[in-house]
């Protein structure tokens, strides 16, 4: 493993250790009653995930303000928000998938009806956090504003929703595109646009960053598609060829996987130029953005 | 029809439709892509249903204030929260009810993926309708916190989640009162709750409409099971019979119809002492508590 690697390894699980933290701290006990529900919730919440979301969030924050400390509840937010998809989309009606994580999924191990509601609460619980968080209420409602439209009809819902509609259909590449930018692509720019609300960064930085998102984003729904058709499950922690098996739309089913990872290569490389200008700041969403096209899980 | 009964129904019809306009304006044309979400969030939303909890909401409100019209988006986020419910309650997964409100269940017209996500949408209009009120931001993180208290994990999910647990078991009186606090006792008494907020009701007056709350929310549900037990599914609009053959829990189950409804009776004669005091301002809500004895439906 090389230095920098290394370096960014070290650091995700940082990171990931004060998210953990800060929701663990705000979430009930799992012996709370009733039981089930908060046992659900931290089943999938902490069955693994590299808090992807959080991160971004945390390093573009970081480009341009310091104290990290009271954006943690908005990190453990998104979190929340990205495992409420998580366990929604794996529901019986939905992709009706059995792992996740690599552990069984939150339906598979407490039922559907417990997992449908630990999926809401979690919805819930997101909002609850950014109102917890020590910040501004102007600031909050902003947040919250954004965390309703990313997540909502025309945001994960219509992605989800169109992405269901799609399956076993030839779809063309707008619609393929649909589905990424409102899937995939909705939470992470989600992400790094917080850590420039956050940070009260400029227009011009934001809109940069915007840019960085988007291209991330895309490169890392391609080389999902990509690692589920090569992928190992034991690795993943998902079952794999799922998406493949139930013809589902996918940059790599479209254009090979050849022409795939070059498309992935080239977004990233675009990707890494927006954080020239940031030098020493921007190493880890630099590392980050590289580590996407390199990832085996 | 008694004169009274006429004028409720009248004021009833009138809330009604100013809280439909607001909805209405609010949400995405059916037709808007991708469709088959906003058709199924406006299938359920406007197919019917007296608007109870904005009803409670603008009276309450009414008691302290006058100009309603700021408040009609808060009005509107609440009929969609109670929807949100109605939807995920009638899944598959949890109470698989064909019917609702007269018509066939959301899942029933559109799947239950369709179903999952007009939901989750729902919710998170709600959250948005009450963003985009004119009221100040200090005021909007109060209504969005205690919305999220009373629809999360210890407000109407714990509710569904030990209802769930307690289907075809022996309840005790403690359970079933958890039960109907958290389901149909939470929304009521935020609708009452968001009234006093948003006219800045002193803290006795709060304390008063409070406990009017928690005894015509219980009153309801009770009334409620009664009805799902006497009644016929014409004039309900829901599949009749359908909480007492899966031996849920209710109160006329554990207590019988004769003792439920002299308990009903007492609570809303309770309740309506509660009101004396605002003279002919509370006379809707007078009438609206009088009414949940004796409605058919």
């Amino acid at each position: 493993m090389s230095q920098n690697r290394l370096l960014l390894k070290r650091d995700i699980k940082e990171k990931k250790e004060l998210v953990n933290i800060e929701m663990d701290r705000y979430l009930p006990r799992k012996d709370e009653y009733p039981k089930q529900i908060h046992k659900a919730i931290r089943h999938t919440l902490f069955a693994g995930g590299k808090r992807l979301r959080p991160y971004l969030m945390i390093h573009t924050y970081r480009l341009f303000a310091n104290d990290i400390r009271k954006i943690l509840p908005v990190a453990g937010a998104l979190e929340m928000l990205h495992t409420y998809t998580l366990i929604h989309d794996d529901l019986p009606e939905i992709d009706n998938d059995e792992y996740r994580r690599g552990k069984k999924s939150c339906h598979a191990v407490y039922g559907s009806d417990i997992a449908l509601l630990a999926g809401d609460s979690l919805l819930v619980f997101a909002i609850e956090l950014i109102n917890s968080a020590e910040i501004e209420d102007k600031l909050k409602i902003q947040l919250i504003r954004e965390l309703c439209e990313a997540t909502g009809h025309r945001g994960l819902i219509a992605g989800q929703l169109v992405d269901i509609e799609s399956e076993g259909k030839k779809v063309n590449e707008k619609v393929l595109k649909y589905i990424h930018t409102n899937k995939t692509g909705r939470l992470i720019n989600l992400a790094i646009r917080f850590g420039c609300l956050l940070s009260e960064a400029s227009e011009p930085e934001t809109n940069n960053m915007k840019v960085f998102g988007d291209k991330i984003g895309l490169a890392f729904q391609i080389m999902d598609d990509i690692l589920d058709i090569e992928g190992d499950k034991e690795i993943l922690g998902k079952s794999i060829g799922k998406d493949n098996q139930s013809q589902k739309a996918t940059y790599p089913a479209m254009n090979g996987l050849e022409k795939s990872r070059q498309k992935a290569e080239n977004l990233i490389e675009e990707a890494r130029q927006r954080l020239e200008k940031y030098g020493e700041k921007g190493l880890y969403l630099d590392l980050l953005a590289n580590f996407i096209l390199t990832r085996k899980y």
